[in-house]
């Protein structure tokens, strides 16, 4: 007897089918064209996810991903997409420039937007991207906090393992700045806005604030290492916490010997964390409430059992990668949507990444400490 | 102006169909369907892939693995699938006692048959799968040799980088047997055929003979730590390979304090090699040709540049997952079917393992060392 | 005012006075002069120790060490030594073959007697050394059970936090085989009676029986690379554990990428240890007692608090070294002296050490398993 | 024959005997004693040292370290001492404030001055000690240049082996300020004159001006956690160097799961390197000139062969302790007096490391960036 899946899951047919157009085709669009594809094999969604369209101006790029991935269409103007009435996500992976004007267009339109970090090349610019989609539930793709390990790290702080935070340091280093394509869109001033600021540090920062809290103060400085390059190759900065603790963070495109070193170590009255995405399948704790002569940095192979999201992937002990950070982000924002509860990151989160960003470049500018409360009022 | 994408991809589209049946859908269904999906995605394949037909006997968990992994049809009954007329490939993941009968009867109906390993709980069973299968293509899952990791050592030993090698070790080291369901398939003789010694010692020797030639003497200790139980829980071994190197392994489910350490280290004359699947992006490797001072354990980030496969990933130091090594098995059959050329481990390769797997029982049982030539002949 | 600190240190001076004669000058006696001296040092003993006179046969290196280290005297015949009446202590680190007649002329001679390992070149010459030393002190430098973190492993396995164990794995892995001095001593089959069995593999064996009990089956594997080397290379081994573990062990001079790991790892239902010597100050712990998701190896820094022996070097975070361990081994040796208690390992310890080492060569030589319990009878 | 060593080694007595006075008797005094013992057990000395004197205010503890240590006299007054016509040397570890006073009287009695780290609470203190020793050699105990790990990332940098660097980042991170004494010294303004800052953050300062060269630009902030307490617990520091590369540093008594985290990393155009002192046997080294697929951290047991100091200690791969660099200290300062060099680093070393401290405490002052070179002429 043959059957016909699609006829029993009949709880599964009724789910809402949300039509999908991405702006975008490069690194970031594959890595979102895997989440959308795979979000659903892994996990039971409430919705059903169609890969309406796909938009891009190099046609013969543009439709070699919409064939290797599965986009149904493809389009050269992103205008006419974000409005079309049978699209209910616009997803945004553009060079960072292009961000604003296509989530405002999308959120006007009445779209759920999802888009890339950086979310803006200013506050201004993510203040009224917040502001136009104020109404409608937005994503900015903080891929981060979605690490197994990493929202793992999240909770035991919310459990307050920690205890009163003393240290927050964080170093965001890659090795490829030396021998890079000048040509690339991520060193033009206009297209990327910044360097490593935008590509990196927004990672970081973002974790910061959302493991420890804001970030009242800060001294940073900035750094273009290549000759003739127009964006920063490097930052490294001091930072105060609300919270009392005081941070260091540190990210370059000229840090040899590393590829791509995301590590943050907070360091509380009651426990100790490490983290590192070249190994982002452990996470390092130790429990200073142990017996002192049995404490030590923990290696915690984050694969489960109780721990967040791998179950819904592989056997604990069986490791996941870089791509699934987008598939577990998703799968967050499509819950909240279901639920009508807001979801993080969002934009107004991402406008706090983006005071920070700007006082990082006030403080470099200016030789100076900056207070990032009266940033913000800037 | 809409173009469908489907219109230009010309090539694409006269890439040849294979339609696919699987067999089986618990934990390797799903890392099969992912397989079946993702080559697409990341690699160009020379062929469309069809996931034609799900079949297994638990209907509610066949349809629900159906509906979310996209399979058109279910079905129940292997028998009738594994001769349609439009099925291409039979891919086999069901208990192990299952794989002979399904293989044979999928070869003889001119199948490609692809299967989990162990191939067959005898060498008498794999000899016949092979002989039934000696016309058409066919795949084992020994999934780790496509490891990036893995791939690239077998690259260096290749090239000569480790001169005359002298040691060959290798555990394969997890902790859930004490803990775990007595109920399960793998825990029944008639089914799993044995405990670890083909769920992980098979993945360990397939391995060793890839990487440093055959086995040509061993003695071994096999040991049920699990009071009633009656498959093995650990395995040790001695060994002696063809190339004048001694070897030794252990794979066992009570080794507590590791998940799923998949291991091996390999010292040579001019290099050594280490490798570890709970840390699966990274290799280690020793290069003894260096100033001595300067010699030490380097730890590869195998993310690319030059490392096989990942580039089809994703950007350098960006890691993957387990499942990608299937993914990567998969694109590699199809590349040799496409070329005509004999793809390893194919069912004859795994002859090998299974009389070495069998040598193992036997030098357990009579206490003795075994010359595995001798016991190929048995 | 001057004051002499002798004239205050009353409990001092009035400390037995030990005099001790050191047979050997190579690098073993270079690490027990570091010993005499430094225990002192470090610990508060019951005993003064007095550098009394040194023996070797090349007189050059022989008064070069002797003037080096503070020797009182140097003396070329160990016969006229042994039996001098002002020694108190007779410490042996010459090739292996000389242990037995130094050992027992000095036991018979009535003087404590410290010996380097192996003691003897086969059970029967143990057996005589320490039946001729019965009545006296005897200490054999097994220094690595006085690695404050194998001292500490020591602890935790006897407080029972590994439960009921089910591996012991061991490994001895160095390099130096391929390039080294064939008119060394330790190449001389007369003079060091094995290669690897009795420099490497007895240190492993005297740690996993002290650590884990008795041994009483073990089927072995002994090697030679090297050609024309008349000694051991190395050795491979499976061994079964009076308490129901199993064992694998491994030693060799050909492990290249290895320096000097002596490395251990005990697996049980409650707690996994692992160690190695070239991060002697670490200790990998996983507590299978906690909570599944907080489970992870910890690297224990092992220099205190609460840790043997290191409190009394430096303060916690400051390492120890290599040499370290004899200082230990000697302070407690004297304190079991000056309290009339046995002291481990002595002489009668060792003899099973040559035991399992006598049934390895037996069991290589036979290839067959043997009983242990049945090779002591022998 | 009897030999009286002492007989033979003419060349030996004739080495000129120098005689030593220690004022202190703590840590530090246990960590030099241990030095002025060691350094002709392990190196063939140009003189004889002889432990003459040893001085402190604590009757009890003077003279149980003296008997434990092998003084010949203890004495109360330093003043007494330090001009004393014998006394070839004066080692001071007493607490910092007490440096000033004794270091310039011994010079000025014309005595070898070896002083604790930091050398002064000022550099105005620093200053007149140098201009009072600037005929005599002096000796300040940054002792972390010789480790053999970092003597040789010394060495490596001198080679050219990292090309241009762009990243110096350092920390030096402990644990125990939360749970400390808070009536000892080291807690004391006007004893102390700092907290991390002398006490850390100095060494940290010493290896980077050494490794990477003098700094000419920083910003810091400095922290104290503990209520009531008067010294600092914590500083993090941005900073230029003249080479164009930038830095970061951090050193804290408050950074849990560190016990003694002194590391640094170094990022340069051809090779990177990473040093942490709780692993202190090991140095990673990237090479960039290797090719790409072939690039990683090597872990090199810095233990010989080809390593500066090891050789003089054990084989390769027997490590040292955190003592044995004080002794490394000694022996390079006493090569350098015999040979009527300067020794590094010195008192006018040791003049930059407090020039920069004193920076680093105006700029966290006036919360702004301070020249370094403007600095010193303050």
């Amino acid at each position: 007897m043959k059957r016909k899946p699609e006829a029993q899951g009949k709880a599964m047919q009724q789910r809402r089918k949300l039509k999908i157009a991405m702006i975008g085709y490069g690194f970031m669009g594959r890595a979102h064209s895997n989440a959308f594809h795979q979000a659903g094999h892994f996990f039971d969604l409430p919705f059903q996810l169609n890969l309406k369209v796909i938009c891009g101006r190099n046609q013969t790029k543009l439709e070699q991903t919409a064939a290797q991935w599965g986009w149904e269409e493809s389009e050269a103007d992103w205008e006419s997409v974000v409005s079309r009435a049978d699209i209910d996500i616009v997803d945004i992976c553009t060079p960072n420039y292009l961000h604003e004007p296509i989530a405002v267009a999308a959120a006007e339109a009445g779209k759920m937007v999802l888009c890339e970090k950086p979310l803006a090349n200013s506050v201004a610019a993510a203040a009224r991207m917040a502001q136009a989609a104020r109404k409608i539930p937005t994503l900015v793709w903080f891929n981060y906090r979605r690490v197994p390990a990493v929202m793992f790290a999240h909770q035991l702080v919310q459990q307050g393992k920690l205890g009163e935070v003393n240290h927050y340091r964080a170093q965001y280093l890659q090795s490829w700045g030396r021998s890079a394509d000048p040509t690339a869109w991520r060193f033009k001033p206009d297209e990327a806005g910044s360097g490593v600021l935008g590509d990196l540090l927004s990672h970081s920062l973002d974790l910061a604030i959302w493991l420890n809290g804001p970030i009242h103060r800060l001294c940073s400085s900035i750094h273009t290492f290549a000759e003739g390059r127009q964006v920063d190759d490097a930052v490294t900065l001091l930072a105060e916490f609300s919270n009392g603790s005081i941070g260091t963070f540190e990210a370059s495109r000229f840090a040899t010997g590393n590829l791509n070193r995301n590590c943050f170590e907070i360091n509380g009255s009651t426990g100790s964390l490490e983290f590192n995405l070249e190994e982002m399948n452990h996470l390092n704790f130790t429990d200073l409430r142990e017996d002192a002569s049995l404490q030590g940095r923990r290696k915690i192979l984050v694969t489960g059992p109780g721990h967040p999201y791998v179950e819904h992937f592989w056997p604990p002990g069986h490791v996941i990668g870089y791509e699934h950070t987008f598939t577990a982000t998703l799968v967050d924002f499509l819950d909240s949507v279901s639920k009508g509860e807001r979801f993080h990151a969002d934009f107004a989160d991402a406008i706090e990444v983006q005071r920070i960003l700007e006082a990082v470049v006030a403080s470099s500018e200016r030789r100076k400490w900056i207070e990032t409360d009266r940033a913000q009022s800037n």
